[in-house]
């Protein structure tokens, strides 16, 4: 079977996704643990075909690994190196076993030299509520799940850096993409905000500082509260301006 | 003659260099205006070669159509819709003019076909002091020069557009990369500190807030004045720390 080379897909380019998830005041990543023998780790990966464009290949690739569309998903750096390539890790595989594959996938010649040509990779980040996630297994896949940011095991190539140089970016432009993310309710309270920026910057803010800081940003809008006749000690909501 | 196509070079893939050029005051864009009857207008442009990296491929298009190396040059934005192509472009070009070339170039069928392929480009820019950089013309360029940054003709494709993104990512990192982009000279005023922003940015800065704004970003330090008897109402002179 050719899952690659027969398709009409643009040679040598790749689009590899670093899907942060938030859930409970913890940072996640997916991560897919490859169907061959030992522990081969990657992140969800495509390739871009010539009838679509760069960025609704990202989107595709993202829709049917986690079955989720219309969200924020953003190019943030290339990885371009020129001996950048899957040659050493599939030889490898492929010498340390003899069946090289656990059970009913079989790579043909074809797509064996389209897997280990040299890539230049275009690397995206998502943030996705994780509980608005299925994480969805292709036939290279044994297993895929969300791994802690402090728990991600040792990856194919240069996947750990490419999630270090994706969090670096979610963080620089996490000012700019709040309102986009989609991350939070309707409306919220400032304590959740909060927890999401305490979350990805690994760091605590003292409350007043913080809420001065996003109020500058000036896209929330405080809701009045209503009167409910109780001692209304209940927090502001807030929710983003249109 | 193949100019292209029968080079070692990724097909389908281009960079675009967006040369923003400081002096006096003024920010200005390096442009070519290619050797074809009529006026059209494109950025320094260039592929990718199979040994080399793509940062690399940057910065030896940047020496090849500028003379200098070892500057600060980033990939801003990837430019990957389905349907950009120079097809268009080229044709008319070729049914306009029977001979559609000027003067000593002529496009093989092979190089018609590279160059009216589907193109992704990854566009990169720089920021250069004019004053150090002698534009270099390829075989395809009639002229190259700096154009004002509001005074840009009509370009190919979606040159205009890539111009236009490449300022914000100039002064969106502007605060950032101010200590890598080696426009100032070993030490420096603020005011010329703000003159830099300001042509930048196209505003005014109050002299205060400004100062405290750039002292905050924690790259200068201040030179002791030497006593020299005069008056000594110089200016106190910076110069980014080591």
């Amino acid at each position: 079977m050719n899952l690659f080379s027969n398709q009409n897909y643009i040679s040598q380019l790749a689009i590899d996704c670093v899907i942060f998830g938030y859930q409970e005041r913890e940072l996640k990543v997916l991560i897919t643990k490859l169907n061959f023998k030992g522990d081969f780790y990657s992140l969800p990966s495509g390739f871009i075909l010539q009838k679509e464009g760069v960025d609704e290949a990202g989107h595709r690739i993202l829709k049917e690994r986690t079955s989720i569309s219309n969200i924020f998903l953003e190019h943030f750096k290339i990885f371009g190196e020129a001996d950048r390539t899957n040659k050493d890790f599939l030889e490898n595989i492929i010498n340390l076993n003899q069946e090289h594959f656990d059970s009913d996938v079989s790579l043909s010649k074809a797509d064996f030299e389209w897997l280990t040509s040299r890539f230049i990779s275009l690397g995206y980040y998502a943030l996705v509520d994780i509980n608005k996630v299925t994480p969805i297994k292709t036939a290279l896949d044994e297993s895929m799940g969300w791994y802690n940011i402090h728990e991600i095991p040792p990856m194919m190539m240069d996947h750990n850096e490419m999630i270090e140089k994706a969090l670096e970016s979610l963080r620089l432009n996490l000012d700019t993409n709040i309102i986009v993310l989609n991350l939070l309710p309707e409306t919220f309270t400032m304590k959740e905000v909060q927890d999401l920026y305490e979350t990805i910057f690994e760091k605590e803010y003292a409350r007043n500082n913080f809420q001065k800081k996003i109020l500058e940003l000036n896209v929330l809008e405080r809701l009045e509260k209503k009167f409910t006749g109780a001692s209304n000690k209940a927090p502001y909501l807030y929710r983003f301006k249109k």
